[in-house]
């Protein structure tokens, strides 16, 4: 079932859902966003997974805006699928829904794109499938995958710029 | 000592170490993005109340790029300062350094902006102390903030109308 | 949305993947029955509380029969539905697929049924909505669900009996 | 000490106390049955090791009826031990006693029987000492043990039969 | 069955076996100090509430010398009682027995004595029941309990004269 | 930059801040003992394994005695350094800061002195740096090292001895 040349985007289409419990929650009962941010990774990590059928490290996360915030004993339900992919990366959509489970009513609380890169068991890339949108949403977000592509690449150019001055400085 | 109108980047300084152990890493022993990303919201939010004495929320993290990759055994220091202050809200600037305790040598991994939004009990916004930026570096932070904030108030639209439009297709 | 007198089976379903990390599994490397419990009953709490709209707690699990093992590195698959609701309890029904990432392949683990009490924040129990079967299988566990019962209510003497006797022996 | 052909019940035998902290609990202060399955099965397989000399893997978990709750701050008692061996696997009986540290008072929570399998490293079962029981209440459950062995099997023929279908359905 | 007058030590006896977990150790794969010290307080603390059926809080805990290294996979044994009182305060006794679960040996890894303070929901200190010692090895820590009470007060002023020349030195 | 023959006190700093999280409290909302004894040891084995760049094991703790008690939303700030080398072992001198976040105020908790051993991957002991102290505060805890470590291989016999007879009295 691995090794195909191209994927569906529901194919590496992910779902969880977390009961936010205590030991989420800061001193205000609210879900940290650090702890949400680790969920969406793992999130977003097995739809690159399940596209690539190889192993998968974060390397980029877009900006993340959270709407509103989400309380002890709600459930967050997140959801990721890849948009496209680039030869040995691949882009993951993935939103964020919170539950009230005493009325049932459901909100959009963060959406964002994370970069993921292939790799095998020494870290070498390596070439992932290619993706085939198939509803007009699925259409969208493949076609602006390449702008922000680019912007990530330009981004990309500062932080290693940082990283370098970061070596020099030490010596 | 709280409740003061201004305060240095000094005062609001947080530094935090952390060995990535196993259950920190993937398959592949390293250092899970998501992991890392919860430890920074941590070292961020610490910082945020550092300079506000009140409690603070996560409003937005802009983009992260992950420079390289950090493995079990190796130590992440994390830095975070409030950069600027915008009424009741902070920027905070973060850096992640990895740390090979087995020769010494420190490398840059990432870099990014927070904005966190001081509230009391209930959940109301609250008014915070002004930054004194001091070094070189501090006050090219301290100008720069603007034009980030202006970035991500413009993202801010999009994700809002995303939530509307969420709202609207439930029923 | 909520207080509703009947719901669809597919209003309470419940979705989880689950990444195995090495914290999950035993010096083997693969996961531990009691970790998979625990996310069990998660997955099945959350659909228990779809139903109700109020607090729910775990009064049985029937007998639990794990098919092979699950490694590091695979995902499992949490699937929760209620198959019937008797007043103020639940039946929910559970199945657990495991999912090999480098392969694409999937293998049932375990099903078994929960039960489930509603209850309010003092711990009183509170009716819930009726169930509304609609699939041949959601018909066939709604039939089932009585005998299933029966055999739980005899299997309560016996514990309670227990307890009973603990507690004489007490003193 | 270990490879011996016959072991007491009071050999194997293994008590866990966990202090039930916020983080156990649900939103009603209360210990979560997952949790608690998750201690459960830790202790049995303690009980189960301390038998074989071997790794153990959970096969089979019996029906567990939760008698009552226990709140956050109270004490959890596991208690298990090996009841019977049949060749490569062991059924190991654990019963959960809560106490309360305020007033020192203890009631009998769930009482099940587990099975476990004895494998070497690569996962090959491995035969296991007898059992030799001593006390009455040894006895009898050593005698029972081959009634509730022979209910285990029969059920492990519809789950078998179930993860059969699943594979069939996938292609 | 709470607030008497003199309990035996037996009464407050407590154990527990903790199976040594991938995440409990460092990247040798041995039992991390920091870990086992978390477990040790545990235990300690559970038989000081036994004791004196109040909240307990850890003031000190006497030196702790490791024999030797854990393992994964490994059982860890602790075992605590209290071995006398001083009005609001008890010291506790404690050791911890490592186990091989593939040969059945066991050895001790570390003894110390733990002071706690038992102290009501508001944190004012209360008194706990007398300590009835009852074995030779039970009255020999009673006796002994007096002088190492000694060594801990003298130590407490060096503590607390630390604690105000670092609130002076702050303004 | 490893493998140097001396290095000054400054090199092994380590500075840890954690924020006091429920899953961090006992029941009355006030740090457990245990979890910032964890912590300690993890700051405390920074800063050995940053002076000898090798793997470092915890060999004992001196008393620890804690100054009032912290609780859930303030910050535990760590500081740990090495004092002393002695051939294949280091002592490290640590103490732990609680800040109110909402006052800005800071308070001595405690201080402790630990010993750890440098090993290899197969747990061989090795030789490490020796330790320049530079200021005074450096110079005197350099000095009283040398009294510490003879209490401490006093104390190491009396552990000694405990073991063998526990040996001893197992067969």
């Amino acid at each position: 079932m691995g090794n195909r040349k191209r994927k569906t985007v529901d194919e590496s289409r992910s779902v969880m859902h977390r009961l936010v419990m205590p030991e989420d929650s800061n001193t205000l009962g609210t879900l940290m966003g650090g702890v949400l941010m680790h969920w969406m990774d793992m999130c977003a990590a097995i739809a690159a997974r399940r596209h690539s059928n190889t192993y998968a490290m974060t390397v980029t996360v877009d900006r993340i805006q959270f709407v509103g915030s989400v309380r002890v004993g709600e459930v967050v339900n997140l959801e990721a699928e890849v948009t496209r992919a680039f030869r040995t990366s691949m882009e993951i959509g993935l939103r964020v829904i919170a539950e009230n489970l005493d009325t049932g009513e459901k909100r959009l609380c963060a959406s964002t794109f994370y970069s993921f890169v292939a790799v095998d068991r020494d870290g070498s890339t390596l070439p992932v499938p290619e993706v085939i949108p198939e509803t007009d949403g699925q259409k969208k977000r493949y076609r602006d995958a390449e702008e922000r592509r680019s912007a990530r690449l330009e981004d990309a150019g500062r932080i290693r710029e940082e990283a370098e001055a970061f070596d020099r400085q030490q010596f």
